[in-house]
């Protein structure tokens, strides 16, 4: 009887759990959001997961169920956890990467370094912050943002006057001091039931726009100090926040090399797609072993250096496969990897891993790579 | 609007095309001949690949139809040719890995080195041949055989007279010299329709009782020439018999340092395994790349070596899965692939690849980690 994984999501990260589930002989069940999502060809189910009695019928028969995504509301998964289901991330944990505000409180409960921060109700509260922080700083709505939405840098509290006008009595918005970082990090951690966690190389990753642009693997010029600190920082709050599955901790390495946590993903996320290349066990094959409390795989890099370049938007008027044969004909040795998405400006619709000895070499090739699914 | 492929066949070969044609953005379809197939994920029609109807109907709306295995009859081939439909490997090409005697007649027209070899119909003809090669050799019947069937050496020719008697008006029975090889290896190659053509690292392959039981790749102490030649082999047969998609070529090193021809495969092959994680592009991404015909991709290795294991047979009184933990927990560099088929003894179930530096500790986890599948 073979091992069964439901994943609540339809999106490119289920999608892309389909190639470890298939090899390692998982049964993989999708439940998506609609017909003709990224995770298609696993879908067994099309539904609202917001919606209990859907995610029960779902969970009902797996031996453990997972996420795409982290939207999956509190009651639906504590009712499920009730039932007796194998909820990976489970509640708890996901509280953490569903409220910011939470998470920021936790954070400093557990003495982890990030940067300073408040929880504001008003303009005279968000405004004494600023004022204490060189008149800037970031706004953040606690629920639902990703991909830099509900993330506003503001210079006066005025620039968060919507944010603020729309708060529910009790409801409260996040603002953070603007960091001043050389670079940002990110810190994979997998992490099974049963304790054994299995670490990640510390990556760089490099935004535009808010939206992960870019990974390197392992982070440049880390001398060795970076990857202990961050591999502490993902393991505490592996520990302390109970996660089950991949966990990806996003660090900002500061002008003064301080490591400070800038957010949490309780999923396989897009600073670890190098793996599928560039590891000897991907995070998707991780996420899956973890969840199902299967022993870890090795994460050692295949070789010194693998660079992950996003497909952001893909061309506006060719699917993206039309540009694959000349993609493909020029860089013979670039991986490429599809979600089967429509292209729409910004959007993540792809991405290009190369993988080899030479960092120079593997940056040139995966940004020329990708380049062909451009406008 | 994506590529489509139709892959006749469900077995393992099918289901380990899907996990790169996700990747890719490639839609596949496969044709299964039954429910619950290794390839049962992908299956969009079960039905009898013999039935022209079946496979007609299988193949409107693919861009390419390809195979899981070479029994898919001539008529029905060419039929669907005659359809428009793009058929990779073609009827031309199958022919030659459908009968043995006619690929003989091939190679020996191509020049290509070979055992020495015969067509007979008769006791007397046997007889003849094995007297004159030092009183033995290998009868194969000229179609159908695989995994060791269909094959039988033989001191006498009395030990072929079911097979003889078996015979009817016209048809042979093929007759070889039972080569004196130092070992056997296998050379994997690529080719599209247009042309372009990429050969992988030769590989050395250890058979236990006519099944493949052990690959290393690359082939060790072949110092340079035993690859260039095999790799021109390789090529003279793709070009010669108008092979599209994966072509694999099984020889025999002799005592004498010679390569000879013993069969020919053209789908992707059990010596081809490795690929899935020793090398850039694995031999599954490559068939598709090369039937749907897209630039061919890196068939390099990814590390010094690769080893694979077959899982054959299984428990006996446990599934497969019910291994997966222990071997994953002793073995954690151990990447190991299952078909989702009912274990039974002899049956191939699934192999284990390992990746490294070092020969002697890559060999060793391969194997150590398969033993747990054993009984």
């Amino acid at each position: 009887m073979s091992v069964k994984v439901g994943v609540v999501g339809g999106g490119q990260l289920a999608r892309m759990m389909i190639a470890p589930a298939v090899e390692l002989g998982i049964e993989i069940r999708v439940l998506a959001e609609e017909e003709g999502m990224a995770a298609g060809l696993a879908a067994t189910a099309v539904g609202d997961y917001r919606d209990l009695e859907t995610v029960r019928a779902f969970a009902r028969g797996v031996d453990a169920v997972t996420f795409d995504h982290e939207h999956v509301p509190q009651e639906v998964l504590r009712a499920l956890v009730a039932d007796g289901v194998a909820v990976h991330p489970g509640p708890d944990a996901l509280l953490y990467a569903q409220d910011k505000l939470l998470m920021r409180a936790r954070l400093e409960e557990l003495g982890l370094p990030q940067p300073e921060w408040a929880a504001v109700s008003d303009a005279a509260g968000l405004q004494t912050f600023l004022d204490g922080h060189d008149g800037r700083g970031v706004v953040k709505t606690p629920r639902g943002g990703y991909d830099g939405k509900g993330v506003r840098v503001v210079r006066d509290a005025d620039e968060a006057a919507d944010w603020l006008a729309a708060l529910a009595p009790g409801e409260e918005l996040l603002v953070e001091e603007l960091v001043a970082f050389s670079r940002e990090l990110a810190q994979q951690i997998a992490r099974r039931p049963s304790g054994q966690t299995r670490v990640y190389p510390v990556v760089e990753t490099v935004q535009r726009d808010g939206v992960c642009a870019e990974v390197i693997a392992p982070a440049p010029h880390e001398g060795g100090r970076v990857a202990a600190v961050a591999a502490e920082i993902g393991s505490r709050i592996a520990e302390g926040l109970g996660v089950t599955g991949m966990l990806a901790v996003e660090l900002f390495e500061t002008t003064d090399e301080r490591l400070l946590v800038n957010e949490l993903a309780m999923r396989p996320h897009n600073s670890g797609h190098w793996s599928q290349d560039g590891a000897v066990t991907s995070q998707f094959e991780q996420h899956l072993r973890a969840v199902l409390d299967l022993p870890l795989g090795d994460p050692s890099p295949r070789a010194p250096w693998a660079v992950m370049v996003n497909i952001l938007g893909g061309p506006v008027d060719d699917a993206l496969e039309d540009r694959l044969p000349a993609a493909l004909a020029a860089h013979s040795s670039a991986k490429v990897h599809t979600y089967g998405k429509a292209p729409r400006p910004g959007r993540k619709v792809g991405h290009v891993n190369v993988v080899g000895d030479e960092l120079d070499a593997v940056v040139y090739e995966a940004r020329a790579a990708a380049a062909y699914f451009a406008d």
